[in-house]
Parts: C-alpha cells; structure tokens; sequence
C-alpha cells in the first residue's frame, strides 16, 4: 500500500471531492516523545516498529493555513516567506499533498507558521504535518475523526500523529500493513505542575535525518534488537508514573529510554552520535544538580538539544543554571 | 574460593616457602583491549563474564621492584615516591601480597617505577599488577609459567593477566569456579605498522571505578545482555583483521566494540558517562578524518581519554591534528 492508497482509505466516498471552503487553518502543538519512536516498519507509510508516548509543547507549535490557487504548482511559505519548490521542506508538503489533488491541476498555497526554532530538533515536522492535516480536513470540509486525522498526519511524519492534541498522548504502533490501526490516541491524564526546558545547542548540524539515522540504526546495530522490549517496559512505567505522579519515576524511565535510543545509534555501523560537546556539558550538569537533590532529568532526540523536565517548584533553580533555557508549559487553555 | 586459596592452588609446594632472594625486579607492559573487558562473573577472583583481546603498549608500562623488609608494614613507593599505607594505591598493593606473606611479619618494599601518566585510563593497574606478579616470582624462586603468572596477576587486577607479553594477548573467560582456566595467552600475530596513539583529557576525574562501574552495568543495564554475544562476534573479526592485516575491520571492530561497551554503561541505572565534551570534540574529529579518507579510528576505555589506532604511513597527519598526542608503537624490540 502506498500513501495514495492510505488516503483514499481513509476518505472513503468524500476520496477526489472538490474543496468545499477557499481555504482551511489551523493551529497543532509540537510534542516531544517521553518514550521514543525509533526504526519504522514500514518507511513509505511511516509505520514504526514500536508504540510511543510523547507530552505536547502546549502553546508551542505550527499554525498552518492552506488554499486553493490557480497555478501550476505549490506555493509554499514558511513564517510568511516564500520556500523555492526545489527546497527539502517545501518538497515533502508538496509530496504530501498528492494524494489530495482532485485534477492534476489543483495546486495549494500553504504557510506554516512555527513559533519554535525550525530544525531545532523540537519536532517542527510534527507540528507542521499535524496543523496541515488539520487545515486541509477544514478545507475539504472531511469532518474526519482525530483517528482518521492522526492516520492521516502520520503519513507527513511519523511523529506527526501524536501532534493533535494538548497534553499526553500515545501512539499505537499496530500490526496492520495498512496502517489502519497505527495512530495515537490522547491520555487521560494531567500535571499542571510539569514543566519542559529546552535547551538548544543551536551551533550544530544534523549528521544524518532522522529517517536515515533509524534506517542504519534498524539494519546495523546489534542492540537494535532489544529495543521493543526496552520501549514496552518503559510504556508502562511511564503510564504507571503519570497515572500516580511519580515525578522520579517519570524522569526517569524517559532519560533511560532516551539513552537506550541514543545507545542503539551508537552501536550503529558507522556510529550515530547527535551530541555535541556541548550536549555532553548538559548532560552532566543535570546529573550533577540530581546528585545535589535537585528534580531534573533530561531527554534527547535525533539531534544535539536537551530537553529538561522538572516541577515548576524547581523553575528558578533551572533558570538560575541555564538563562538561555526555553520553558514550556504544557497544559494549555483551550 | 578467595584469593588466597586460588594463589595457594598456583604455587602448589612453594606455598608458604621463604623467599630465595633478597629482592626481585620486573617490567611489564601497559595494555589496551582492542575486545574489552566489560563485567566479572566473580568479583573476588576477578574472572570475566567474556574473554577480551588486547595490545600491549611496547616500552610504556610499570617497571617493579620489591624486596623483603624488617617492618610491621610495607612499605609502598610509586617512582620512587612513598605513598600512605592508607592510599587506595597502596592498600590494593598490600592486599595483594597478603598470600604471600609466609609469616605474619613478613613486610615488603615494593617500588613501582612507571613511564604512563597515573590515573590516565591507560590500564596502570594492569602493568602495575603484572610486574608486581613477575617481580615476586623473581623474590621467591617460583619459577612459574607466564599461564600461572596470568592466573596470579589477574588477582591483582583483571587486565593485568593480559600485561605479561608484548604484542597482541588474548585472555580466556574459562568457565571453572576458581579461575584456573581464565588466563590469557600471547597471540602469533604481529603488525609492526600499526601505531596507538593516546589522547589524554586529564582535567576529568573518574566519576565511578571501573569495578564499580562493572557491577552496575551487569545488574541494571538492559543492554549488558547482549554484551557476551558482541564479544564472541568482535573476538572472531579482530582476530581475523589480525591474521590478514585488514586495518580497516580492526579499526572498525575495536571502535565499534568500545563504543557497544560504553552504550551498556550509558543505558544503566543511573547512567554511566565517561566521556567529557572533550571525549566527544575528538571522537567526531576522527570521524571526520575518517570520511575524508584517513584511516583512524578510536577506542576508549573506562576514562574520557580516546585511543587512536591508525597506521604508520599516516603519522604526520595524526601529529598535525592532535599536537599533544602520545605515540606508541607496539613492537619491543626486547
């Protein structure tokens, strides 16, 4: 099955209907993932090998707007300026809207607007798929499901399906080749008191995408292999820690398994390594306050920055330690 | 079985037999395992959970000289330097030499004399501990087999059964409860081009021993599992890269070997990270070295420090790189 094919399973009969409105918006959170998504089972539809559970960035996030125009190809911006069509972002919305084209001719004008440093390995893919599957059902008129729209951001970015709600959500990997049953879900859960940190390490550039760090990761490392079991044990433990607030445990189990991803690249063939000197200073640093009794885990992902979780009890004590550190409260009043 | 024991099955007849000689002296060499040693199935005795591979570093190690004193207590030097009877050094020192005291009274001098600097993470216990071993068979006569000496060192200190020869040394897991079958054995092997060079981040102090280290490894890292089966892997390539010279799947297998080790370390509870910002300043140097065609790559060991393997014909552009570097060549000419 290609994404073409996801698509039309998805809309059914409303599959090839004409756009109802002149245009659609709206507004996806960015998340950042406790327990990891790492390695797909099925690269052209996004479909990974393991479940996942990521905590939405709240205010942070894309708001996208799209349109119908009459021209031969896409017009797409970013922050209200114009992206060239041959650029790598700008391709992969165009890709991803494909399937959406009722005649070969229907072209869109799309502008995301992040409030997040792009490329700052906050998810900004996330987001951005998320808030244009949104935008594109309120253009079609679809009135899909949020399953149906997470099956559908998914095939963006994989991350994307857990970008459609506030606060904690989780991603079922499914066993269907379709992908039908492969989309997240939001938790019941709350903590008003959590608090994100970044802390970007902006002077670095990414080795490798994140798609082809998976891929090499998937067919070379010799530790890849228990990684399912890592994820299934940290899942419960991580539910089991928001679900009685167990702040330590939640710190915990999401820097191990945050560690446990980056272990697997390391023992890739060539070796992964996003960290910088930089994101090594961090790393013991957080240690360092931990070992003073100070509530501070981190976690990473396919890139240098850190992200820091702690209580809001604890927010001058971080800020104190890094000025520069990006707070995001999660909870947000919609 | 404790150490007394296993130093009593070794000597056989000559347990307990006075000392021949007024003083005994030996050198040994300092060595880097290319297959590590990462875990110990017995923590008195100092047997591994894997067997491991190393290379010895040529005229860099201990040279030890030890006599028979009228004290109440030894007396330890470290180039020619007295240190406390309650240093860390000392007492492992002392501890040590207890089986052999035939009397309760008998004292020893013992003067460690050494060309690495301390505390680098270039296994100083281990040429420490086999010239100890050499030098006390010289004190008392044994006439023992360089197997006995490997088995009796490695009392003293895991690695240090591997520092009784020059060149490539292969050490035995062995599977017995009292350690007889664990020893190592020099390997027919030998490569005269290949250079080690040693990169020392000294301003780093260990946050954890080794042994320590071990321990938490093997009791909460969910990756250790998998460690025994990367060893008989690593064991059976660098063994092979040994017997054809093929310096790349050496330098790959030690690189990617170390760095499976470190990733058990970096995925147990809480996390273990030797590496500094500088560790890892240096590891993407070599990498960048490596994708611009320069044979080299790194080890490293329970420390910040890296160890660089690469080729004499490319020297001088290791020096340009790396002023400060410390280099080895293996071969003794003896």
């Amino acid at each position: 099955m290609n994404k073409n094919e996801a698509a039309k399973t998805i809309l059914k009969t409303q599959y090839n209907q004409q756009p109802i409105n002149e245009n659609g918006e709206a507004f996806a959170p960015s998340n950042i993932a406790l327990c990891k998504y790492w390695g797909k089972r099925n690269l052209e539809l996004n479909l990974p090998i393991t479940s996942s559970l990521s905590i939405s960035l709240g205010d942070k996030g894309a708001h996208t707007s799209i349109e119908v125009i009459d021209s031969h190809q896409d017009k797409i911006y970013l922050n209200n300026i114009p992206v060239a069509n041959t650029d790598k972002f700008a391709h992969r919305i165009t890709k991803f809207l494909d399937p959406f084209r009722t005649t070969k001719k229907l072209a869109f004008a799309i502008n995301t607007k992040s409030n997040i440093p792009i490329g700052s390995g906050v998810a900004s893919s996330a987001c951005g798929f998320a808030a244009l599957t949104k935008a594109l059902n309120n253009l079609f008129g679809w009135n899909l499901t949020d399953t149906e729209l997470s099956i559908l951001a998914r095939l963006g970015s994989g991350s994307a399906c857990r970008s459609l709600w506030h606060g904690f959500v989780k991603w079922e990997a499914g066993i269907q080749d379709d992908g039908m049953d492969s989309y997240a879900t939001k938790l019941n859960y709350n903590w008003p008191d959590l608090r994100i940190g970044l802390l970007l390490i902006s002077d670095a550039t990414k080795p490798i995408s994140s798609t082809n760090a998976m891929l090499r990761t998937v067919n070379t490392s010799s530790f890849y292999k228990l990684w399912p079991q890592q994820v299934a044990h940290d899942l419960v433990q991580i539910e089991h820690a928001l679900q009685i607030k167990d702040f330590q445990k939640l710190g915990e189990t999401a820097e191990l398994n945050a560690l446990a991803m980056h272990a697997t690249m390391l023992t890739s063939n060539p070796p992964i390594l996003y960290s910088t000197p930089k994101t090594i200073e961090y790393m013991h640093k957080v240690w360092q306050l931990r070992q003073q009794g100070l509530g501070v885990y981190f976690t990473q992902d396919a890139g240098p920055n850190l992200k820091l979780l702690f209580l809001e009890q604890d927010l001058k004590k971080i800020q104190n330690t890094w000025q520069d550190i990006i707070i995001i409260t999660n909870e947000h009043k919609s």
